[in-house]
């Protein structure tokens, strides 16, 4: 099965400590590594997990606080140093390629290899990333500077040919492409074979969603409608359901009602605070709205696996 | 006794791996705390080994290339963060206020503190910290850009009065300043009683030397005669000594014949190439010519103890 691995580097917030690290993903779909945030120690986080740096030509910086970017210019080194050649590219807020570019200058005068930015606008639903098999778009979310999301949805593909079945309709090979994108068959002597009697369907297409960081904001729940898996920031428990409103974070209770209300399958919960000790309550406090909640950890791979729908 | 510890935080080189942290240090002398370098993770580094954050007033960069500065701006974050309001001094090359004041400006516009940024010349040996008890001068080194080490000095403090002795020769109050000075008494019947006679000596103030990146570089053996301790850099071991020499770094037999003719008492070996899994052969070949090298690791704390030298 092609994979679909979300690997977690760091789930902490802004302070660092020596249980989290900041915020970093990297989402493997097909053997195409996306990151997503780029806390400080990412590089180190990234040779823990194993993942290979050279799969790695995609970066999503969800927004410019510094414990979800800080770790850019030194995986960026750190990749020149590796003697990368192929092309970076880097979806942000266009304030990231002002503030990274004198570093760069400074830095990595020499790079061997070009990094393009790719300036968004966290405010807008957009489309920011594209190919054969997959897209991104931005998740707007609600936070003290401009944040979003990110929306990574594998595209359908065609259903596969039953090859037994092909031989006993004799079906001529011109038309086998258009039996794999649904239509049917009509025989020499004007029979309709149905599509469903020559094909078995393809796997569907499976989603994943990043929301961090983001205050309570049930206006998403319509976009992350039924994906496989959402990671939601959950920063602290409903006893600092203040501090959360006045920071424009969630509380796990939060990010499980997004989860239910999204009919989502699966919830991770992270971006904790540093002030819990142990975040098991957190995680009592999401499982009590939406049973099927994850705690996220550092070195955590969650697979979504491919699942058929029968038509 | 008064403390005089240097803690490493990182040892590694410029590719950070799993074993080793890119280049730190703090250095604690009578309970105030100097930070030498900050690579990417030493703000974590600094958590771990227990350091307190709040203490840590001045730090030294010695060259502006990632593995020694990466981590500056998250360290100002999280100290901005933990609402810190005292002054935090830096001493860099004029370049590190140019590339980092881009970055103060977008993600510290609030800092609730001063950052007081020091100029040197790392080209030029000079006193750029001096206190009542200690001062730091510039080491000049020798690598692919303007890179100096550091030099922390204790000063001589005052002899300790032999209180039985001031009371048996009756010695007025008025005299016992100069005589913690070192000079002699003279009775009123114009008998001289030796200083040695009234007082007890002070510790020797004590050194330590930091030469981190550096070619070989026997010039510097005479400013650092006889330092209590020195860390120099042994990023290669002798069968890469082509490769040291051509990156202008220094290896472990290197740094040893450094240590060796600047007769100082301790070495302690550091920043070591990503390419080697273990270093006790660097180790080896340091202690065949300077017999008492430590292998630095992180976490690792050296103490330099007080001796008192009998006159």
């Amino acid at each position: 099965m092609e994979k679909f691995n979300v690997h977690i580097l760091g789930c902490g917030s802004a302070l660092p400590n020596l249980r989290h690290n900041t915020s970093s993903q990297v989402v493997n779909i097909r053997g195409k590594m996306f990151m997503i945030d780029c806390g400080e120690g990412t590089q180190v986080q990234l040779r823990r997990s194993r993942i290979h740096f050279k799969s790695l030509n995609h970066i999503f910086i969800s927004h410019l606080h510094g414990d979800h970017c800080f770790g850019l210019i030194g995986l960026i080194s750190t990749l020149a140093m590796l003697e990368r050649t192929s092309k970076l590219h880097i979806y942000a807020h266009p304030n990231l390629e002002q503030v990274l570019r004198p570093q760069l200058d400074f830095f990595c005068k020499d790079n061997p290899y070009e990094i393009v930015f790719h300036p968004i606008n966290p405010d807008e639903r957009e489309v920011i990333y594209d190919d054969r098999s997959l897209s991104v778009e931005t998740i707007p979310l609600k936070h003290r500077i401009p944040t979003c999301g990110f929306l990574f949805r594998e595209k359908k593909t065609a259903n596969h040919i039953r090859r037994d079945m092909i031989d006993f309709y004799k079906v001529p090979v011109y038309q086998i492409r258009s039996i794999k994108n649904g239509e049917d068959f009509v025989t020499e002597d004007g029979t309709v074979i149905p599509n469903a009697r020559l094909t078995t369907p393809s796997a569907s297409p499976r989603s994943y969603a990043y929301c961090s960081d983001t205050a309570y904001l049930p206006e998403i729940v319509e976009q992350i409608k039924g994906v496989d898996l959402l990671f939601h920031e959950a920063t602290f428990g409903s006893e600092d359901e203040a501090r959360a409103r006045q920071t424009l974070h969630s509380t796990a209770a939060q990010a499980a009602q997004i989860a239910r209300d999204a009919e989502v399958k699966q919830l991770v919960i992270g971006h904790f605070s540093a002030r819990y000790d142990n975040e098991k309550p957190l995680l009592r406090e999401a499982q009590a709205i939406f049973p099927n909640t994850l705690l996220g950890t550092e070195d955590m791979t969650v697979s979504i696996e491919s699942t058929v729908k029968e038509s």
